[in-house]
């Protein structure tokens, strides 16, 4: 079948067989596809849908699309994270060390993207000397000596996502569902662990706007994971404020070191733990998510934790001292603060204009080669509930001289309403897809 | 609002302002909007549709996109024809001389476009010496003098279109209501001809299926062309057979010749007749198309249609003797026939697949660079009702060394259908729709 009558069989609502599938992906991965042709197959697919049959074969066709690592002579289970991405989100540096201290290794690949704040790997490099290129060899044999290694994806994996997702990125189309759930699966799939945990964020800071719309996109993921053989477990949780108090890449990595090393508690740690407890749970390394948080809270409070990250950062390069003295991490040179001007209880948070915010002062990237600058970002003092008196500081601002300060403070001082009302607390944890 | 925000109102049903869409039809002219980007936005068109509003601003952009004629300082009525496209649909040849000798003038601007066999143009062109490319004003000065002129579309009209069509042909886009009369209407508005008369096709030969489907797209252009202010009708007419026996292009100026020498009748005539009766009345020229029909047969058998095509050819460059001794027109090296192998009724015709032979003989284009020859093609013996006995001749083929001949005699041993029953003769002209 030529590729203009397989985009009119989509268009037309059919469903497209394996091998039409698999043809579709091998022309977009050779460039035999042009771009005009992949776009409007693209928009056939958000309107028409895709059969779970159909989204799995476009999964499996992707992830065949490049490189397939295997981590089997790494010995034990092999475990990995993904997030749907959210603001003040770094449940994966205090996760990774925490789960890997428990005995499960976590071998952890990233992308970079774009986004509000830098990703992962944004952050890490934040540490003064860390290195997130690894060859792969260097890759697994550190996920075997020390249990954990979090690098970029300098593997070729799943080369048509990068295709499909530059398109959907201009074309109106990264909003659909199995367009979603091929492009993290495939990934996924291709770097090789045996047990995948999705955090499933929903809210003001979140691409789901709803629980609804997050927990169908965290079950089809969990449906089409398992379809692949592996074991995929996922948590929705509420974005409707940041998860944890801090926004930026070094003051990211200061919050996931004061979690680890127990001066810090709240929801960015309850994720954090309760990610981890399924992972300890699916990987087999206990019998109950209920066991999974009290080993997670034994290694936590026994530095044992915090002694794991230090590991990895020193075997990646980077200065192991900073997590004993966070002082060592860059720091920005101005401070501001914003104030309420109302008595109350805080209501509602804008979070994605505190993530836009950040991205203001240099913490994220609009283009793909926009450099970010590591000390910037944004502390928020108070959480939805708390009481809040005029003159009260609502968040703290740290900028440097590039950083568009008066584009920040203008979208921060819109992004946090005071009721009288006291208001509900928004839930965290919403659903668990198993 | 940015070219991504656009595509994503059209992808989530919303309906795009004037506006919006003059932006979109300005990004597509200049460039500044990616292919892939134009190729998403069609393809949600598609799928989501657009509204007679969106369809008429549509239009006036694509029309208002390059450069609009002006046919002021030509005195009296200009009328324009535009046919879907058939097979053995030769009516311009027959029409425009003939309703120009009833002084109605016919200022007829033509696209080459692929197809099965040949366009207007390419008709035109296979009498020696004949030239469509002429400068707007010398044809504008020949419709003046002569009263009729049919030329290639060389003014730079509705350039959108141009871009939007290439586009629409890789990416499955072709039948889409909206974008099929815009593009259709926007170049003859831009044309500037006073009355335009549609012929809308169906049948096995034609772009839509059935009668119900081309009363639709007709019921759609009569209103929007409307709407733009013009006068403009249409026939809704049958495509299960061939509409002239003669499939070709030197083959079907013959047999317009033919015609308006009064050798011939039968269903190229008669719709040829019944689209110039609507232009007449439409134009003023007559009080109903009875009386039309009536002043058209007066022309066609006084020869005055005749003598106004010799002096169209003579103005354009061709030998006008041809009109009178048709061995002047290039004739192919080879003859063959299609024998029916069973006696009864012709009661089906497989239309496309003559065509499809037809351009195996080189009588079409499959590519834009491809070379027509201008003296292959087929004649057809029978028509639909017809009774057929054992060896009759279905149709002959006239062929070139060049030509595939094996191609076009495999296709046409499966087109035609022989049963014992004598079938119900299709209708001709379906509807009229103004």
């Amino acid at each position: 079948m030529n590729t203009v009558e397989l985009i009119r069989k989509k268009r037309f609502g059919g469903e497209l067989t394996e091998q039409e599938i698999r043809d579709f992906i091998k022309g977009v991965t050779t460039g035999e596809i042009a771009d005009y042709q992949i776009s409007a197959m693209l928009m056939a697919i958000c309107m028409a849908g895709m059969s779970d049959r159909e989204t799995l074969a476009l999964t499996l066709a992707m992830e065949k699309s490049g490189q397939i690592l295997s981590l089997k002579d790494i010995p034990g289970v092999k475990a990995d994270k993904h997030s749907t991405g959210g603001v003040g989100d770094t449940t994966t540096l205090i996760l990774v060390p925490l789960v890997a201290a428990c005995g499960v290794k976590m071998a952890k690949m990233s992308g970079r993207g774009l986004g509000f704040t830098g990703g992962t790997l944004d952050k890490l490099e934040s540490i003064p000397g860390f290195r997130v290129e690894l060859p792969i060899e260097d890759f697994k044999r550190q996920v075997r000596e020390i249990g954990c290694a979090v690098v970029g994806q300098n593997a070729d994996l799943a080369p048509a996502d990068k295709v499909l997702y530059a398109l959907r990125d201009v074309t109106g189309t990264v909003d659909c569902m199995p367009l979603i759930v091929s492009s993290i699966l495939s990934k996924k799939l291709a770097a090789g662990c045996d047990v995948v945990v999705l955090d499933v964020k929903y809210g003001s800071g979140a691409l789901a706007g709803d629980a609804r719309q997050a927990k169908e996109l965290a079950e089809f993921m969990v449906r089409l994971g398992s379809m692949s053989g592996r074991k995929f477990s996922a948590l929705v949780t509420g974005m409707e404020q940041p998860l944890g108090a801090y926004v930026g890449n070094a003051l990211e990595v200061e919050e996931a070191i004061q979690v680890l090393s127990g001066q810090a508690q709240g929801d960015l740690k309850t994720v954090a733990l309760e990610l981890g407890a399924y992972i300890l749970r699916n990987a087999g390394a206990v019998k109950s998510v209920q066991e999974g948080r009290a080993l997670l809270n034994r290694k936590l409070n026994s530095g044992e934790g915090l002694k794991k990250l230090a590991a990895m950062i020193q075997a990646q390069g980077g200065d192991p001292r900073v997590v004993y003295d966070t002082s060592l991490l860059p720091k920005a040179q101005t401070k501001l603060e914003v104030k309420s001007f109302k008595s109350g209880y805080l209501s509602q948070v804008a979070t994605n204009r505190i993530g836009e915010a950040a991205k203001l002062l240099g913490a994220g990237r609009e283009k793909k080669t926009d450099v970010i600058d590591p000390a910037v970002g944004i502390i928020v003092k108070k959480r939805i509930g708390d009481a809040v008196e005029v003159g009260d500081v609502l968040c703290q601002v740290f900028a440097n001289p590039a950083s568009d300060a008066d584009g920040a403070l203008h979208l921060l001082n819109g992004a946090f309403t005071v009721s009288a009302e006291k208001p509900e607390i928004p839930p965290l944890i919403e659903y668990v897809v198993e």
